[in-house]
């Protein structure tokens, strides 16, 4: 019996590493979870990583040949095939295609791990057939895969969709990447903490977030302070909708997308955000784009989704070749 | 002797409508300019362009053939054909394609304004061989057209490349579409009369434009007083530049253009706009997109590149057929 065809998937998270074995029809055969450990160097990441796929290969029933290797990753960029200073990771610049290299000698492509998401949710998600829409991957940071005429938007050097790193507040918070008033910086997993603290010192509010530290607050936890009925934490969610919804008429502006897709962390919370984002995405859009753009919360499942996009990347170029 | 083939463009401006033919090489044979008088109808309006072409056709030396018409006007869509409520003028939504059929029978193609001048600016101005680059058109409102992969980005329904409706200050100053703090209240010649007057009020310079009327004042009084050292007519030329430069920023942001063209009346004001658009631009840019952007003033004669654009159009879809 001939082996079954596969590509390993990688997503590169702030804090995360998933990785996974994708075949053609974009099954997710088998997966795996490693932490990014963000202080460490690119080499001793993939190290980890091709030390977990040695165990994910043969722990696969059946008999899988690799084909290719598809990864996501903060600041990558497609052309050159180097991360260049992620925001998240203490990396600096490396060339990735050639680092990966050094560990299996196969077809390898690089993407913005948003990109890669963006290109899952266009393979396999809620965005099938679609031909312009964007995706807003938001996790520790906030992320965005921009698909145009069915194809990802990658621009002159390889760099287009940042969207979480235009301005929704001129002279705003300090954002990671060492400006001020990042979207990022309210609409992501550390955007609503400092939300919620921001209201906490507003406010009078009683809230059980008043009794939990800066370090230790989550976003899981404003979520569920949220669902049993807090009044800080659903202000805070309403709040991060509306700074996401306003700054998405924006990108609308820009490029006219069928749909705007969530994905990750945050969009889990359903409603609490959801109901905000369309509210004031529709109230601040331009005429002609009012009520005609979906926002939709990506259909795969938040584990899989990157690996999928990742994987989906490379057969994408394999398919090409 | 066989004639040579021409294509009628049509730029349909806020205040002036300007017509011309264009051949394949993109030479502008003859044109001609009329006033759009924005509270008639769009009838009105294609009565008094194809007499001025009737005009025109005969004054031309040669023997010409009307093969095609191009049109860009403000809110056009590419798709449908129509232009849906243009914010300067009267209309209403207009199927422009059916109206020309009654006057000539020609293979005819709409697209926004501003998407006309970005195609000529492709084909025949500062953007020849870009593959991925902004036009934005500075006049009395102030418009965009958006070049991904070396073709007009027109998203999912036609109107994507609104850039001049994305919102520069919240609840800023009250926009023509309805809206608030759009980029095009701004940096447009209504914008930078608006600046002017805020400057007055705000500081006590001395100033040759405390002189004149609100609606007496215009760009070029502006632009005059600049370069006799007006310092208020001075400083609103640098606040105009870092609101647009600003602003672009976040477009970067989205688009990672290989370069921002601007075109049109403030554009003419040369190194009094583009230093402070260059600088705050470069200052407002994330990391990865420093140093990497050029600023261009369009390369074409400002009468002939709306309509070498509008020209460019209906050859590019005559060669697509």
């Amino acid at each position: 019996m001939s082996k079954i065809n596969v590509t390993l998937g990688i997503d590169i998270g702030g804090t995360n590493t998933v990785l996974g074995l994708v075949t053609k029809e974009g099954e997710c055969i088998k997966k795996s979870c490693i932490p990014t450990n963000a202080m460490d160097t690119a080499e001793d990441l993939f190290k980890r990583i091709f030390a977990e796929f040695e165990v994910l290969l043969p722990a696969a029933d059946g008999n899988y040949n690799l084909v290719g290797i598809g990864i996501g990753a903060p600041n990558a960029n497609y052309y050159s095939g180097c991360v260049e200073n992620p925001p998240n990771l203490n990396w600096g610049t490396v060339n990735i295609i050639e680092l990966v290299k050094k560990f299996k000698d196969v077809p390898t492509a690089l993407t913005n791990d948003a990109n890669a998401a963006a290109l899952g949710e266009l393979k396999f998600g809620v965005a099938r057939g679609m031909k312009n829409f964007i995706e807003m991957t938001l996790g520790t940071g906030l992320g965005s895969g921009i698909v145009v005429d069915g194809k990802l938007l990658y621009g002159h050097d390889g760099f287009a969709g940042e969207i979480g790193h235009t301005i929704a507040v001129r002279d705003g918070r300090k954002c990671g990447c060492g400006r001020k008033g990042c979207l990022e910086a309210y609409v992501s997993a550390g955007g609503i903490k400092r939300t919620v603290f921001e209201l906490l010192v507003q406010s009078s509010d009683r809230s059980v977030l008043r009794d939990i530290s800066y370090n230790e607050l989550t976003s899981k936890k404003i979520y569920e302070a949220a669902v049993n009925g807090d009044k800080i934490a659903n202000t805070a969610f309403k709040v991060t909708g509306k700074y996401l919804g306003e700054s998405l008429a924006d990108s609308v502006a820009h490029l006219s997308p069928e749909a705007i897709v969530l994905f990750g962390g945050l969009s889990q919370a359903g409603d609490l955000l959801l109901d905000s984002v369309k509210k004031n995405l529709e109230n601040s859009l331009l005429n002609i784009f009012k009520g005609k753009v979906k926002i939709l919360v990506s259909g795969l499942p938040e584990g899989d989704a990157a690996v999928l996009g990742s994987g989906a990347l490379i057969w994408h170029e394999l398919n090409n070749q």
